[in-house]
């Protein structure tokens, strides 16, 4: 019979109770179908009301340590597997966990952008206001494709900035390019070939893999994908970053560009991805049109994210589909919540209408021109210059720098590491790895000008004389 | 041969030497593949220095209009079919947006939590600190799977709140748990079944099918899930909420919890997704164990969300992975960015470690336990309780309504929508739309408690006495 020591107990009564059968249960005492007292019998027998042990048994009900047979009583279920978790202070269990940094060597190739400009006053101002002012929309849960404040902002910042022409319905808000990618594969189907520039960033591929989706490497010629190599390929869709390539820093020119669209144009399964990603930060001159505002035939899907442009410390990407793409989306994709929260939607939104995103785009751009400026012309003067050439074209954040020598790209690796320096070579951008040797990738955006000088003094000594 | 006229310019003269040949070769003045005079030869026919021309000339060329011959000189492009978008205002395109609202009717299942009582002050606090403090920590990339402040403040939470003992290692963030379902489909493979509640959230299934991969209905009994329609559906991951389903409300008793577990156990390919996704607002009793905490094979992948238990605002999810997960993750995934921002993971980092998320949580569940006691007495009161049967189990934020009458759920439907009422029925949440009727499902979280007796009373008034 199931008595208690019911002395100096600090917890509610159902409670010690519930916890003592419990413990009876665990450790045995009870064995698996063990009929109990009834509520009446137990409170007898311990000299507490029937309610308390009513409370303490629909707890145990609940929890599944006792069930109930109707009419005929209250009997203790099988647990005997049931074991606590041991309290260890802290778990660390045996996961590999890649590395992130480059053996904490200086990267010449870092293509994060300098965020010490990021007006982050201006930021938290807009981000106080949204708090107090806009609780409503705050609370208002946001459509699959994103806030209709932030689709106009970007729409209007796309006509004013990119002379195109959007309807806020065709704009697809996500958290990151990637994530875009992967609705893509679910709109467009991972039945289709997807062709990928080569050179060209290894994620896009890695993702197409992960969604079972096939995909073909493109070779580059000097206007941009290859056509001859596209029309091999047998690809439905492309990847392309026609206004600035990375790495090769290629812009596509206009004749390659309608080329390309009237590819698209050849079959309904095709469509181009374009990914603008850096346009933001070309050096001279306006930007290019984009593929997007020269297409009439709905076959671009327009990318750009403001993690690039901005700051990596927000995370909010978007597309553009053409129209037919869009109300597709809308019928078989958007029972996706949004992935944005609505906190960063609003404070984006109001800094881009509110006129600083543009601001702060035209400073930075400013920056960097003075900064690639003085960067190019202190390689000219280094011991390095006769040792090297620049190949650069007027856009983005990077350029190539191609290194006299005959050591492979390995060995130069090697030999930076030994001073204290990473870089890309664009070889390693290169789907079959091929021999195109000595071509340093250059990310100034984050290098800090004052150490510079003395790097390419350090470079030229390790190069060997050819 | 071009000569421009050079009076009154405002803007630079190589932009307007650009801007001219441009406008010559876009309005077919210059057509394709006509030679263009030297740099020299324009630049003295126009009486401007060669710099200039140089500089027109390269913006043309990087933007494809021209094109050069080494060697030989420059040439217009092709660019017959290039146009300029038209400049209208505003663009509105047919696109068929899906309604969001159910035609403003107030829906009595609403499942938003109350956000009225989130505490936006000391969210902007941190706010404001975290952007004047922590510029680096917003400034450094965001591992993969998520920053470890808001790794190793989750753990702790779950250690005390959950009984849980997790290493932050194991720990994935994501932007929602749709999105972390696109990664474990990925991680464990579409070619696998995955077996999903029947009745249960549409969603999933979505998903699922979204991804291609193959799913299957497996059945509940009152203990939740079906073991035999499991075995039966030769699924080999499970979807459940062992803690409160939706939108049963069923709490799965431990011993089934074992059984789910040793289903589990029977197969390399086997795992159990659980959902945990309202465990904080359990009424009564603390929660239960999770599976995660009493699987010893490494066969339960937890789940949870802060949009459910914080507020819709912020868009931040998380998933504990067993170790042998955990490393295939890092191994195959963690390539892809963190979809949340840093700003959002670092002030939710500060939230959960500084008591605030549980000050929250308790201040909620106390709310919660008032207004949902209050509404049961308000129903019991009420003309309609006669007519009614309240169908609930101690935890989560709903609970069912039991209507008699003969009339089906679709004419409860339009009936409740002729008094401006909105109610989900349960048969709405089977995947083949059983005739199991009038089980009104009652989502009390968001319902203003003033107007409900009114109510009530109306829903009482449109039931034909049986």
């Amino acid at each position: 019979m199931l008595t208690y020591n019911f002395e100096n107990i600090s917890i509610p009564l159902y409670q010690y109770v519930y916890e003592k059968i419990k413990e009876d249960i665990l450790n045995g005492n009870l064995s698996p179908d063990t009929k109990l007292p009834s509520k009446r019998t137990f409170a007898k027998n311990n000299g507490i009301s029937t309610v308390t042990v009513q409370n303490a048994y629909d707890q145990l009900i609940s929890e599944g340590y006792i069930y109930t047979v109707p009419r005929v009583g209250y009997f203790a279920a099988d647990c005997s597997v049931l074991s606590n978790p041991k309290s260890e202070e802290r778990v660390s269990l045996n996961i590999t966990v890649p590395r992130q940094s480059k053996n904490d060597l200086l990267s010449l190739s870092d293509n994060r952008i300098n965020s010490d400009y990021f007006p982050f006053s201006i930021w938290a101002k807009i981000s106080r206001r949204v708090i107090s002012e806009e609780t409503n929309a705050l609370m208002t849960l946001s459509p699959a494709n994103g806030k209709l404040e932030l689709r106009e902002a970007i729409a209007e910042h796309l006509r004013s900035f990119r002379g195109m022409l959007v309807d806020p319905k065709q704009i697809i808000i996500g958290a990151g390019t990637e994530y875009l990618y992967s609705l893509l594969i679910q709109l467009l189907g991972n039945d289709k070939i997807y062709s990928i520039e080569d050179p060209g960033y290894s994620k896009i591929a890695k993702i197409y893999s992960m969604h079972q989706a096939s995909y073909k490497y493109v070779g580059l010629d000097k206007n941009g994908i290859s056509m001859k190599d596209l029309k091999e390929s047998g690809g439905d869709i492309i990847h392309i970053s026609p206004n600035h390539h990375f790495p090769t820093g290629i812009t596509m020119p206009v004749k390659r560009r309608y080329e390309v669209l009237s590819w698209a144009n050849e079959k309904n399964s095709r469509y181009i991805i374009e990914d603008d990603y850096d346009s933001e930060f070309r050096i001279s001159g306006k930007p290019l049109p984009t593929l997007f505002s020269i297409d009439e035939s709905e076959k671009v899907i327009y990318m750009n994210t403001f993690s690039k442009s901005l700051t990596p410390t927000i995370r909010v990407s978007y597309m553009v589909l053409p129209v037919h793409l869009a109300n597709l989306y809308y019928e078989r994709l958007s029972f996706y919540a949004c992935t944005v929260s609505n906190f960063e939607q609003l404070i984006l939104a109001s800094f881009i209408s509110e006129g600083y995103f543009e601001k702060h785009i035209n400073r930075m751009r400013l920056l960097y021109t003075r900064k690639r400026k003085a960067l190019l012309e202190m390689i000219k003067k280094s011991s390095l210059y006769k040792k090297c050439e620049i190949m650069e074209s007027e856009s983005g954040l990077h350029f190539l720098l191609k290194v006299q020598t005959n050591l492979s790209d390995t060995e130069l690796t090697d030999k930076l590491s030994q001073i204290g320096l990473y870089a890309d070579f664009l070889s390693s951008y290169y789907h079959e790895k091929e021999k195109r040797e000595h071509l340093m990738i250059i990310n100034y955006s984050n290098l800090d000008m004052d150490t510079l000088a003395s790097i390419f003094e350090s470079i030229a000594k390790i190069l060997p004389d050819t």
